[in-house]
């Protein structure tokens, strides 16, 4: 699978001491859908590679078979130049505590050439205050006080996002190039005239609230914030039931301005 | 549990025919940490509830038991003002394409009472035309063109993520007062004094670099962006290394002016 960043650019993500697959296998399929490919596991619980591990990866199967093991955390970050540490509450340590939205600007803007990498601690207790403070910071996540514990996997993916967009390739894979483009004012002010004109025809306006009627659909059409094509959709569809004649009542006039 | 946020205010996250239980347990945990709590689900498949959606909740029970069950996505949505579709790809509808951040703004700037919801579609395919079609705009994740298949309660997390931070709530849980203060560039530059004193009584400097590595020196105190705390505890690991005498062969200066 072509990668689309240089690996060295990616920040590497660090689990400590892992315990289930579907968390390490949700955890490379999250690093794929943001264009990470560099997994490390320390000292996974139970062995690796662990059963079901690839089935929860969903494809992401690159970045499963590029993962490397390390017997303990020095080891895993031996190469690493900036550190930051996941955490779910506050461990009194003297660090900084950032949200992961600052934690990753500061990373994409670090020094070229200088690799980084993000520790997650265990499922159940994290990490330990002695792995916190080989971090130069703390990453820790908006969540609700009243629920706080956040999968391994989903903490992956909420890093893999900001890192996405910190690093300026969160552009939305399409751009609207299928779209049709807005619709100009001149076609917009052509379909009022339209619309005003079959109104006339149809002798909806009550005596003197005409202009009141009128802009308060000119409102209604501007809301819609219509492209071309849905001015010439509904140009079209207000065509075919005017020349459908008289022969259904349409809504009487205080409805239509209400 | 109780609840931080008014439901009334927080929008609906509605499942059109999600197929498996861990997606949606894990849906309702990702919900709870952002403090989401409307979970409504469209004709689940082969049944609900189902076996292993609470251990996959992970405590987040509340939100499984609220959930309401629905025939149909038009009853699921029929009291929602403003709804928006994730979609991970162009539908070539003539909707506008929102990254998550933009579509959480939209929402929580929406006219007061007014109820939201958004759609996630089934695992493999996702919503049809006719689903999308029953949306305001359509929200799509930055992912990587290389591996754009994001899991169901991922895409939720996302969302809910982005919610939170939308309507302003996503200060971080701890806000750094457990930490001590930034230290006053008086106790930095007495410990600089201190430093400097010391080093000058240990004949550290060579003739004539003083004022170069003690430059440097303080450059590197400023880096560390010390706290009150960080001051004191340095001070006095210095002070102690002086008061242990010449026992031990400290670094030449080239070293650590380097």
């Amino acid at each position: 699978m072509p990668l689309e960043i240089p690996p060295a650019d990616t920040p590497a993500i660090v689990l400590v001491e892992p315990q289930l697959a579907e968390n390490i296998g949700m955890t490379a399929r999250a690093m794929a859908n943001f264009g990470l490919s560099d997994l490390r596991l320390v000292n996974p619980k139970n062995g690796w590679p662990k059963k079901g591990v690839r089935e929860a990866a969903s494809g992401a199967t690159h970045v499963l078979d590029a993962a490397r093991i390390y017997a303990s955390l020095p080891e895993a970050i031996a190469d690493l130049g900036l550190v930051l540490a996941t955490t779910a509450r506050s461990r009194g340590q003297m660090k900084r505590v950032l949200a992961p939205e600052a934690a990753m600007a500061e990373l994409a803007a670090r020094p070229a050439g200088q690799r980084a990498g993000i520790l997650f601690g265990r499922e159940r207790v994290g990490l330990d205050n002695d792995e916190v403070s080989l971090a130069d910071a703390i990453v820790t996540f908006p969540v609700s006080p009243d629920f706080p514990s956040l999968n391994l996997a989903q903490a992956v993916l909420l890093v893999g996002y900001e890192w996405r967009r910190a690093s300026g390739r969160a552009a939305i894979p399409f751009s609207g190039e299928m779209l049709s483009p807005p619709a100009p004012k001149a076609a917009l002010l052509s379909l009022f005239d339209y619309v005003e004109g079959l109104l006339d025809e149809a002798a909806f306006y009550p005596p003197g609230k005409r202009e009141g009627i009128a802009r308060n659909m000119r409102d209604m059409f501007h809301r819609m914030a219509m492209t071309e094509q849905d001015v010439r959709t509904l140009r079209g569809a207000l065509r075919a039931i005017a020349a459908r004649g008289d022969s259904g009542a349409g809504p009487g006039p205080d409805e239509a301005a209400g």
